[in-house]
This record gives structure tokens, sequence and C-alpha cells, in this order.
């Protein structure tokens, strides 16, 4: 019998977007029940207890009721719906390599590109705190390396690891493709540019809104 | 025929360390090569061209000479080392669980953490910018707060995933039993202190100097 999955999610959200397109191009259905992240809806003692104690979306929900089992962190949730797919390499050390660029997003790439759209964009500069504002220009410049070493990376490749489309390049397309508004000029970055038209022109692309 | 492993790495790094935990509880030969992180040699033109574009250690090698294989992201590379064996679980969920708390770990964890041990105890806080002095107290409730949690996870079961140590263990054990240097009182932490016991008492632990 076919799993049932359940997205819990911010519709305007890049980790949570990695997920659905991951879903999309596997083909797999995905119930959506959605929380408004700048209203605390993932920090009521509901969300904290029943879905995740990190109080962060996205979580993939597995199943229903009680035998329900929830999976928390956006690039865990798109390793479970791909795994046995051509989304993961079977070769161990591509495999290895897909997973060295997934934890490259998580910690070069997403909290400076992503956060940034969410501070410039959702937030608004005037709102942010004095500790955000002294970090703007941090993470504007980690976020321009991550953005170079990616580029440079696909100056001799279509894609991320090996010679399709893998999960390293699912994560990585979800916040590179909105960084506009978190003040990046991708058009500066021509490989990034070709790349996600690459991604863009695959069968079953969903795109994020 | 074996693979050749040498990690490149500087020996202060809990990253690295990790690394070398893997190896060792997997019984695997691994070669030394150092660099020291605070003298830039990892951001020489001969390492960015030939080891890692990102400037950064650990990088597991694999094989040696031109057929040499480099894999950068500590945990990509415990990924690698631990493929087949029981430290990566069986079943399906479990397996996506650990990778749960193993991006947690770069996520929540090692930005938190590890920096406050590398800037406090390493470079000194004299000596860090106006930005980094602005960041102590935001990573000092973040890192807490990634702490809490894993207390919280660790008062009912003895590992983060299933019934035995996975490298899930291994990389939040690396900057956690070494946080007392970033001012983080672990002992209050009574769920995690017991955890740390255990892993250092598994057969073929080998500690971080």
């Amino acid at each position: 019998m076919a799993e049932v999955f359940t997205l819990h999610e911010d519709p305007r959200s890049g980790n949570c977007y990695k997920i659905r397109l991951t879903a999309a191009l596997l083909g797999l259905p995905l119930a959506l029940r959605r929380y408004d992240i700048m209203a605390g809806e993932t920090r009521t003692p509901e969300f904290l207890t029943g879905v995740n104690a990190n109080g962060r979306i996205p979580v993939l929900q597995i199943g229903t009721g009680k035998t329900a089992r929830y999976l928390p962190e956006s690039n865990a949730a798109c390793w479970y719906l791909a795994e046995g797919s051509a989304l993961i390499p079977a070769d161990r050390f591509a495999r290895a390599d897909m997973l060295r660029w997934m934890f490259f997003e998580q910690y070069n790439h997403e909290p400076n590109i992503a956060t940034l759209r969410f501070w410039l964009h959702f937030i608004g500069e005037a709102n942010l705190s004095e500790a955000q504002r002294a970090q703007i220009m941090p993470k504007r410049i980690a976020g321009q390396e991550a953005l170079g070493l990616m580029d440079r990376h696909l100056e001799t490749r279509d894609w991320f690891v090996g010679d399709g489309i893998t999960l390293a390049d699912i994560v990585l397309y979800a916040y590179t493709h909105v960084a506009e508004a978190g003040g990046f000029a991708i058009g500066d970055f021509t490989h990034i540019s070709a790349w996600l038209h690459r991604v863009a022109s695959i069968e079953g692309y969903q795109s994020m809104d």
C-alpha cells in the first residue's frame, strides 16, 4: 500500500518548496497542511508536542493518525521521498557527493541567501533588530561566496553531481531561484542562470507558487 | 582492494574529529594531512585548486595520485565511510531520521556551539570584530535551544535514532563534548551528560586529541 504523505509547510518557504518539488518530480501525491510562520503558528504547544519539538517547518508526515511519523529537516524529507529513485545516484561516491552539496546548502547557502530574503523581503529592513542589521553585510558576503562556488562548479557541468538532476540540484534550486528577493543579482552568475533554466525545464517541474 | 583514505584536517576541529571517530569505530585506517586553519593554510591556491574550492577542512580524500577523489563536508564524509555498516540504520525511516539529526547538527548546533568555541577559546573575545561580538548572545541563545532539544530527546532514549549508535550520535557528539570551551554548561543537561558518557564507552572509541 502506498504511504500517505502530508507536508506541514508555509508556502513562502523555500525549504518547504524543496519537498514539494521532489514529490512532483517523483509523481508522489502530497497533502498540504499550511501554517503562517510569521504568526507563530509553528510555536504552539500542539505543534511542538505533535509535529516538531524544534518549532520549525517543513515537517514531512508519513502516514496518518496514531501511527503517523514525523520527519523534520527539509533535506532529510527529500531524501526519504527519493530513496530508490534516480534523484539519488546509485554510485557510492556520487551519493556522498550529493549529500556534500546538501550539507553545503544548509551551512553555506540557506543561512545567508534564504535569511536575507526572509529579512529584507518578508520582515523588512526597518523592522530588524540591531543584531540582525549587523549581520546583513556578513551574510551578503557569505551568500556571494556560496553563489560564486556554485557558479564555478557549474562552469563545466550541467548538474551538481553526475549526468542528471539529483536532490543536490533540487535543494540548491529552492532558494537560489528566488535569491533576487534577498538582493542577490543572480543574473551576474551565468552558469547558475543556465542551470536554473535547466531545472525549470525538467519534466514534472512545479513552480514555487 | 581496500580504498586508501586520507583526511585533510585540523586536529582542533570537531568537524574533522567526527570523521576520525567514524573511521575508528569502523576500524578503517585513515592517513592524516594536517593544516593550520588559523594560519590560512586551507586558503592557498594549491588547496583551493587541488583539495576543496570552498577553502575548508575537513576533506576526505579517497584514493591517491591522479585518480584521487575529494569529498568536503564532514557529515558527507562520515556517510561515505559508514555506508553498509551498522552506523547507518537499515530501516528507511530511521535512515532519513538519522540524516534529520545530521542536518540539525549543521544548521542549529554547529554554527552556534562550534562557532562560540572557536571565537572564545581559539580567537579570543578581545580579537573579535564588532559584527562577531554582536552575534555572541544570539548564538548563545540558539546553542542553548539546540542543547535543550537534544536533552529532551534523550530523556526517553539512549541514542538519537533507534537502539544503537549511528552517525547522528557521532556528529552531534563532536562539538557537544567540548562545548564547555564555548561557555556552555553541559553538566546542566543531565540526559546529554549520560549520553556523552555512553558514546565515550563504545568499543573502538577514540578521543579527540
